[in-house]
């Protein structure tokens, strides 16, 4: 069958434009609206539910078309804690399944039925936050005094060291203990230029007890590392974050602990030691489990009832305690939360991350509870687990793909597979896959990213072009969910030598890229400003080999966005929109050359367009 | 990026011809194939595993090339109950990735990576089954003593009547109480009927006591309804069935019971009453949770543990006692599975359903427990639920929607929704889509069906096309899957006025069709010593606008079904078959004419074929 051209108007989205609310009670009704291209030759619009198991049809009404859309609406009863829908769309020339996944002329599965969550409490702050993730020994020292020295520890038959801001370790320094003195002080003494930025939350990696720099082989989950300023440099930031009204989340590891934390230490001294049980000893005290085989990070063993109760479930856990004052973190972000709860036979991920969320949200309604996982993430992502989580699969590998190609690797595996850039469909296409499995409230917390400590950075991946650069900073600030940076970027650091995408700080204004840095200022502050970049809809517009435009609308704000790879610029030509049901004689403004637009015969005549981002927002 | 040629030819499935084993324990090892053409310009494939949640990849190894193929292998550990994998192949023109759902450029979501279930212990009995279904008031009169008369019982004011054989009922003959005394006797005297059909395992519509004819409307769960022959009538037909190694399996209904049942009765009459929690009552005693709002129908209430152990926990629970001997029944359809603990604010389905398999597969390891599920089941075929479900979804909807088109309503919703019939690629879609996502030893226990007593008959279906009904019947027995037949279909049964599908037996031979009840035979015949036919892969070989073909293979047998909807016949034409891995000089042969057939060039010229089913099998 050909695809009639109007099928790429049909749009409906979890948003405030198409569902009346976005966090009903059970018991509550809320209003669907269905857009379609007034054009477009339907018959019937039926809505498709599934109340407990079993199909139901309920007729869609259409209102009184606004040119140039038609649009049906209906009431949903909102009687489960998961309500599912989608669409049947009779036309004139055939039937058409419409669903998260997009049109189809056979049904879908379930699993891409929108989905809405009754009951549900989001983070309320979470939606026009920006977040900053920090790095704490690479960030700023604000104490000298408490700088690692070789004479605080050893640490697998080596001693820590501190180097002077910015200087290359020496070529015989064990790498976990190369340091330089950043620290909760340093970042504290840093929030103007933060609060300059437009940044308002932080996320900071480890700051408990550990002896490596990165602090994932954590000693004491009780305890902020004295090195950077101990318990009361946590609180003192906290209050000073309150004083400007921004919040923070910390970074646990749940999953594994390091070798010299005292439970695995009291493990291996005494097979009958309360804490064995956290681990599992294939035999005792040599051959136990780990996280991928790294001896110093011991895997722990949620079968035990006693860890459970230490680290979420007691009134004294670890998730609890930091939530609370005088640290009162805003949330967490779990590391590796692919991995928790899961050892080969053992599958008990689901039961442990639903535990961790009970007690978080028991704790603190309005924490943030974010997990780490490089993959599929979506089987997490279904209001049961995690608010969101570090978006790579959804977010940041595709664009990266899309930006510079793609080169692959994994633990244990020593080969790297590299292929081509990737086509502007398989970015988008793998966007609205993960999208259209998750209930829309969830998307919109997901944390998204261009890198992170654990990645190259974003500069280097796209080999220093500062146009790709900023085509990527602008998408995800545009994109739905949460942007966070990583330090630095914002001033165009790229990796350096031995310490990746660790480097410290770049202070001196100098080598700072000031101007990258005021164009993270200004989309940063549209962003914060912008309902549309919150919680507006996504509806991506045009493919084309080198670009990608997409829209994001609420009920009173629409912002359109135009992203070009190409070397070559764009030429002139028309970008239909029709099909975003916007009216002819609509105006926009680019948002960097002040440039305005007016939209007519259903598109907008688009100048030449240079390798970079274009936004335009609607004139209202 | 334009798609090679060559992308047709990589496949693999659960099948024996690419993993080692179906059934391996926890800590064994299963060897891996993946076929590829031999002219594919392959350099590297990985397997990619996700072992607790992360990501692994192991180099495969090239086997010695099999003309036309190339093979590539690698070794799985099982180290987890289910272990999910894909592949990444890096041709010279880009890597693609190959999971269930086909060749992708991007990176598939996990839902679609091939499934293997360790310690899975499947009805070893299924795979050479062909099932026989039968709705017994209406099957055969075996003993007229039993027949139900209006002095018998009085139902919702109504009497019932036993009309004879054949015969309409009276206009004003309440439905439900419209009888014909079909009995269990009545099955047991034709089994040499079905024996020389070549039928060896019976599904039977409910047999407990029940007012309604269809008796979902369960007076008790413990007793065979007299007009039946009561228990003991079932106890002689399993003897009789075990004397010809025939199995059954017994409809229940879990999901509500009869307004009658004494459990309700007892509940109306005294809130405080032990069986008022297995209900659902609003307002007490006039206001209750029923099935689609059948007021005779009462919801049971499974937050009700005492519920859990009568109807599958306790020792002489439903389930547990039908299994156990004099009746020994072979396994459970479980009727409305799919809305089974299921009820608003209350969704405890998944507890429900992984209760019940506990239960049955405790009392009957090889017991086989199949759900009623029109919908999309898949989500209960991971192993943990339904053995296999009424497969509606998964393969009768889209053979009917591509053989004559598509009419949807649903309870509750007047209208009617019609479309014309599905293209071939809707059809073959959402096969692969339903396949996609189950592991294939689900896939292999899936109940295939063409119609029910809830659906149109087939016959009436294709709107008495002989040869599409053949087609279907071609299809049904060639699918993966168990082949279930709705009784009567095999002689040309249609629908009939008030009765719909559920017409009485057509026992005189001269009204008959012999021809087509021989055209079973053989195909049963075929599938009940076909290896390929009974666990063979699976693979889509030729879409056209009017014809599919798909090949079977197992390790020692080949079979392809190659079937045309036209209403003119496909001209002679090539069927590609390299894509399939078959080498030149293969013989087929076509199992209706006789007539032989050899690949030559990487195809098989196929001469005219007519509407119908064309099935060719390979000389070994």
């Amino acid at each position: 069958m050909h695809e009639p051209t109007w099928l790429g108007s049909i749009h409906h989205d979890g948003s405030e434009k198409y569902v009346s609310s976005l966090y009903p009670r059970l018991g509550d009704t809320v209003r669907l609206g269905l857009r379609i291209a007034a054009k477009a030759p339907i018959k019937r619009v039926i809505l498709r539910t599934f109340p407990d198991g079993e199909q139901a049809l309920t007729a869609m009404h259409r209102e009184a078309d606004r040119e140039p859309v038609q649009w049906w609406s209906c009431d949903l009863p909102i009687a489960e804690p998961i309500t599912q829908y989608r669409f049947i769309i009779e036309a004139e020339n055939g039937l058409w399944h419409y669903s998260a996944a997009g049109p189809s002329t056979w049904v879908p599965l379930d699993a891409t039925d929108f989905r809405i969550l009754a009951d549900y409490n989001p983070p309320e702050w979470l939606g026009s936050s920006v977040f900053y993730q920090i790095f704490p020994d690479r960030f700023a020292n604000g104490d000298k005094t408490n700088d690692p020295r070789p004479d605080d520890y050893e640490y697998r038959g080596q001693r820590p060291k501190t180097y002077p801001w910015g200087t290359p370790p020496e070529d015989d320094q064990f790498f976990p203990l190369v340091f330089y003195g950043g620290d909760l002080a340093g970042i504290e003494a840093h929030l103007d230029y933060l609060v300059d930025l437009g940044i308002n939350a932080l996320y900071l990696n480890p700051v408990f007890l550990a002896y490596s720099n990165h602090k994932y082989d954590v000693a004491d989950y009780d305890r902020v590392d004295p090195h950077f300023g101990g318990n009361d440099a946590l609180a003192s930031l906290r209050r000073t974050l309150s004083a400007r009204g921004m919040r923070y989340i910390l970074d646990i590891v749940p999953n594994h602990c390091g070798y010299w934390h005292p439970w695995f230490q009291n493990a291996l001294a005494d097979p009958a030691a309360p804490e064995t049980e956290f681990f599992t000893f294939r035999r005792h005290p040599d051959d136990y489990a780990t996280w991928l085989g790294v001896w110093v990070l011991p895997k722990l063993n949620y079968l035990s009832l006693e860890l459970r109760r230490r680290i979420y479930e007691g009134a004294e856990s670890v998730f609890r305690r930091w939530l609370r004052p005088p640290y009162s973190a805003d949330g967490w972000r779990v590391d590796v939360a692919n991995m928790l709860g899961r050892q080969g036979q053992t599958q008990i991920g689901l039961e442990i991350s639903r535990g961790i969320r009970r007690a978080v949200k028991e704790t603190r309604p309005d924490a943030y509870l974010m997990g780490e996982n490089f993959f599929d993430a979506t089987g997490q992502l279904q209001g049961d687990q995690w608010d969101g989580v570090m978006n790579y699969g959804g977010f940041t590998h595709p664009l990266w793909y899309w930006l510079s190609g793609y080169t692959q690797g994994a633990h244990g595996f020593s080969e790297q597979l590299a292929t081509g850039q990737w086509t502007t469909e398989a970015m988008t296409g793998t966007w609205l896959s993960r999208l259209a499995v998750v209930p829309w409230v969830i998307a919109l917390q997901q944390y998204n990213i261009l890198d992170s400590h654990d990645t190259p950075r974003i500069r280097t991946l796209v080999k220093g072009n500062d146009r790709l650069h900023r085509l990527a900073v602008a998408v995800l600030l545009t994109f739905p969910g949460i942007p966070g940076l990583y330090y630095g970027d914002e001033i165009g650091m790229v990796d350096v030598p031995d310490l990746h995408a660790r480097g410290c700080m770049v202070w001196d204004e100098a080598r700072q890229d000031r101007s990258l840095y005021e164009y993270h200022q200004t989309l940063i502050r549209l962003r914060r400003h912008s309902p549309a970049l919150q919680r507006g809809s996504f509806q991506i517009l045009l493919i084309e080999p080198d670009t990608v435009a997409f829209q994001r609308e609420s009920l009173e704000d629409r912002i359109l966005v135009i992203a070009h790879r190409g070397d070559e610029p764009r030429p002139a030509a028309p970008l239909p929109v029709i099909n975003a049901g916007i009216p002819d004689g609509t105006r926009f403004i680019d948002l960097e050359s002040g440039d305005e637009l007016i939209v007519s015969h259903g598109a907008l005549n688009l100048p030449q367009i240079d390798q970079g981002a274009t936004l335009l927002r609607q004139v209202r």
